[in-house]
């Protein structure tokens, strides 16, 4: 079972892959996708082609996307929802299931706590996928999310082989 | 020459097609693309192969797309904010150009004024364009945004032609 998390930015978009084996987690790739400039329609496509290459590579069974963040100005709120769009568009057309998860969930699943600095959470990602070499802070963030979508469906999994 | 318009929405992506046939316009086509659901990457893959179909069946060579408000609650401006990264992926992933309009810009364009109801923009889209039936206010809009980015090519062919 593949996982891709995503976190969805219009000037950097984060990705990584993760394979669940049994109880264990394996990386499989992480990077990011960068665009820039003033149009915003080539921007997108950009992101979207990026995203779509990286399914098409990775060919994951399961996405999951950050829940983002609406405390930003409306500009910037605006901006970010774009990306989303984009960020979901790309599994959704590869007819990817995807979780969804509130940034305060993903520290949790990694961190343990809902409050976690950047730095914690790329610790983390590194300890969990040992041997991992991350892209930059949004590709850790993306393989964050990754995780989360992991440890769920294992406890979901847990639960049905347990009749709980 | 054929435009595209498009007024973003999650639950109606309103579009519509003219063609600029010398000073007039002609009314080639307009709808409301629609989507509903708790599942957000389903919902934005039925706006984005709805808009590639129009894409492919009319083949335009211009779009616009109104420039959002962003003076919604947080949660409406991102819902909406991915409503309109599909809105420009699919006109960007066709190699179209993309006008970009301030809805009262739209307005100008069309009623004369910068702030019009909605039942003056219908009247007026009616007007311009003669025997088109609306599919509802969103395919409306589209069109006016339509209407608008033509006067705007209009007026600059017609300042190259001058010399002005």
């Amino acid at each position: 079972m593949k996982i891709i998390g995503i976190d969805p930015g219009l000037r950097n978009m984060g990705w990584g892959v993760i394979a669940i084996d049994g109880p264990r987690l394996r990386h499989l790739g992480n990077g990011i996708i960068h665009s820039e400039g003033s149009d915003l329609g080539p921007r997108l496509s950009t992101l979207y082609r990026g995203l779509c290459a990286v399914i098409a590579q990775h060919r994951p069974d399961a996405a999951a996307v950050e829940q983002t963040f609406v405390n930003k100005d409306a500009t910037g709120t605006l901006k970010l929802g774009q990306a989303r769009g984009i960020a979901l568009l790309a599994p959704a057309e590869a007819g990817l299931e995807i979780g969804e998860y509130a940034p305060n969930a993903v520290k949790k699943a990694v961190v343990g706590v809902g409050h976690a600095a950047k730095e914690q959470i790329q610790h983390m990602v590194r300890f969990m996928l040992p041997g991992v070499e991350l892209a930059g802070p949004d590709a850790a963030d993306a393989l964050a999310i990754a995780i989360c979508h992991a440890h769920h469906l294992q406890g979901r999994a847990l639960r049905i082989k347990t009749g709980a």
